[in-house]
């Protein structure tokens, strides 16, 4: 079947984001296609409209408050010393969104599958090193300063998760006193009968 | 936790869209406010370029050949008298794809979860009736014209599409000598243990 070809252009921009399918992308295309001129201004002002966006020149999360940094890191009540690593920003809301967590973070974004710590990742850490080596000493905890107290890498659980994390963690164990990654159990609601060994076993070790 | 303005207005956007919840459409707005300025550019044409697209008069498939209805409509070796009524333009390239069905179509539209039949969808059934009215007899049927010889509905087999369904035979059953439905059974591939008992049913009623 002959795709027209403005909807095979459409599709293949739309199907290199993330989370958006070959199927899903001509889908959308024919759906714009159809809802007329209007719709596509608005959208296309949509995307226009996150030009406005900056990016937290220490943790790389977009943002658009005032100054360089997000609301995150400009927030003096947050632990600088604990530094949770995310892929994305997405992540970033759910953790913040629970209220439990009030360290700080560092967006590496998306992990691909085909290789591990890309250039501009690398970059990232190095960056969080060099801002872990200014962090005075704690006399609460103490610390002698120049390393966080924790550093949890919380990528997926996947198995590509996992090869990262790894790297994530060699890069940086001299910069922090602990490394740590997110518990593996079965998920709230969740059905013991439909977990794989691997999520059983983490739960069987994080029983409470 | 507060997602930057431009952000949320982009996703309040295109959540709105088929098949794009409303994390994903915030996970597209960081993605695109991260790939910088080429990127969104990029965006914004593939979806300015939509509007070269034409609709088919008959059909109402959306396509850019010359003239007004599409490539399946102006087909002279397509069934005309045969008719498959569908949702949406990636159902009518499923079903071309595999390439069994020789008659033409009607898209329909979105079947809406809230209402039966909207007044637009009404309209292009309105437009196929009086299509089918001029139907020539066909000698090798034995038809007396007029009508069509089978009308397959091939909505989804939701309870939603089921209703539609039954609303969409009864506004046609004066136009065609035959109303159909696509066959409900097991899909290839599929397990017996997880499908449920219509599927389970439709499956042993249609055991070949």
């Amino acid at each position: 079947m002959r795709i027209p070809e403005s909807i095979r252009k459409f599709a293949d921009f739309f199907s290199k984001l993330p989370g958006i399918g070959p199927r899903q992308a001509i889908r959308l295309g024919f759906y714009l296609a159809e809802s007329g001129e209007g719709a596509r201004a608005e959208a296309e002002k949509a995307i226009e409209s996150l030009a406005d966006i900056k990016i937290c020149t220490r943790c790389f999360y977009v943002h658009d408050t005032k100054g360089e940094l997000c609301e995150i890191c400009s927030d003096s009540s947050r632990d600088q010393s604990t530094v949770a690593i995310i892929e994305k920003e997405t992540d970033l809301m759910s953790l913040e969104n629970i209220g439990k967590f009030k360290g700080v973070y560092l967006v590496i974004g998306d992990i691909r599958k085909k290789s591990i710590l890309e250039p501009g990742q690398k970059l990232r850490l190095q960056s969080l090193k060099a801002r872990l080596k200014e962090l005075p000493p704690s006399t609460s905890s103490g610390q002698s300063g120049g390393k966080a107290k924790e550093i949890i890498i919380a990528v997926n659980p996947t198995s590509v998760g996992n090869i990262n994390a790894a790297a994530i963690a060699d890069e940086l164990k001299g910069s922090t006193e602990k490394i740590t990654r997110l518990g593996i159990g079965i998920p709230s609601g969740g059905e013991i009968e439909f977990a794989d060994a691997e999520t059983l076993g983490g739960a069987m070790e994080r029983r409470t």
